[in-house]
């Protein structure tokens, strides 16, 4: 009886229990294409945005902004669709469904409603989605918090990004094919060092920014007293 | 034979398997009076070095610095303890060990190796430790860092704690006796959420003033050109 109810589903460990999965009706290529052209729409939008403001008119400035924007709409579309149906999603059809259906073939915790995965996805949602946003407008509009949004954001995926992968290290990489080129590599390995990587040069940025900011000021408290 | 190798143990759930388990030998108000004298004495020394200093001879500076202090010792020392040897804690007697096993009462992934709670207390352990002891030393010298470190500091710590209080409750707190007014109450819940309150307070802080000082500075770029 118990074997007859046991679903095949692609994920690791084997042993991992999904009665409601279904499988996906769209192909990797299809799931991968669709998502990467929406990531460059949404890129092409912001670059054009930051081109009309003579303080956001500069390629590095215009590269940072499009990871904003792509970050707000990552963290708050798709992960904020897997921290609403993380019980259920192993079954849905939906295209984010499918997403997540595909990037666990490399962590397959994503499907098995584990509990830090989905604390870290709903902390990266609902507050990292809306810091996002806040810190392309912020610089778009050059208000004087703008490093302290980016600062906060970037600390925010930074942490979380760090227990993603250090939680998944103290596992033994149990919930992928470890060392696959596509799953463990792409998925898993690259798609979140992205995380590491480029926030770290924005904490280090701010960090500079606002020192240089406050060094001026507490210059200027010193001449007057 | 599983049942004669069963160790009574005063952790929940139940069920749970500490076969090194070895009893405290300090009583409960030991540990909490030597817990509480340390942390008075490290408040006290950073009150008298913080008053030395006009820059920080203000009450609530003074208060901050304490909270700083505590929290460098807290983090390195105390939850750097449990950050290198979670293995084998419930069987050590050391006095770190006896104070870890007090405080498991509350909340057993203390004590099960759980992998969430190693690697959040290990971030903490290793990063905020050394950040909160560089806080202390910023403000005391009046570096222009000061607010950098504050809203770093604090924004992990706010972090990893949202995550820790998020975990249990998705666990529906089965790590611990609910509503326990020492081990649920004291234990899980207060001395943690003053890691939720002393942080967000902090943050609102270097926020305001960062954002001033970026703001005057935006000021005099824009008189300039």
């Amino acid at each position: 009886m118990e074997e007859h109810l046991k679903v095949e589903h692609p994920y690791l460990p084997s042993t991992l229990r999904l009665p409601h999965y279904a499988a996906n009706d769209l192909t990797t290529l299809d799931i991968l294409a669709m998502f990467f052209s929406i990531v460059v729409v949404v890129c092409a939008i912001t670059w054009y945005l930051a081109s009309k403001r003579a303080h956001t008119n500069c390629a590095l400035i215009k590269l940072k902004l499009c990871w904003f924007a792509s970050c707000a709409g990552i963290h708050f579309i798709l992960e904020g669709y897997f921290a609403l149906y993380h019980r259920t999603i192993a079954g849905e059809m939906s295209f984010l469904a499918q997403v997540w259906k595909e990037y666990a073939k490399g962590d397959s915790r994503y499907m098995s409603d584990d509990v830090f995965t989905v604390c870290m996805e709903s902390m990266t949602a609902w507050v990292d989605g809306p810091l996002a946003f806040l810190a392309l407008l912020a610089f778009l509009q050059n208000k004087p918090y703008r490093h302290l949004v980016q600062i906060t954001l970037s600390l925010c995926q930074l942490y979380g990004d760090v227990l993603y992968f250090s939680t998944a290290y103290m596992e033994g990489f149990k919930h992928g094919p470890y060392n696959h080129p596509l799953y463990f590599w792409f998925y898993f390995f690259f798609m979140n060092i992205l995380w590491i990587i480029i926030p770290s040069i924005c904490i280090v940025e701010s960090w500079i920014k606002l020192t240089a900011a406050q060094a001026i000021q507490d210059m200027s408290k010193n001449k007057k007293s």
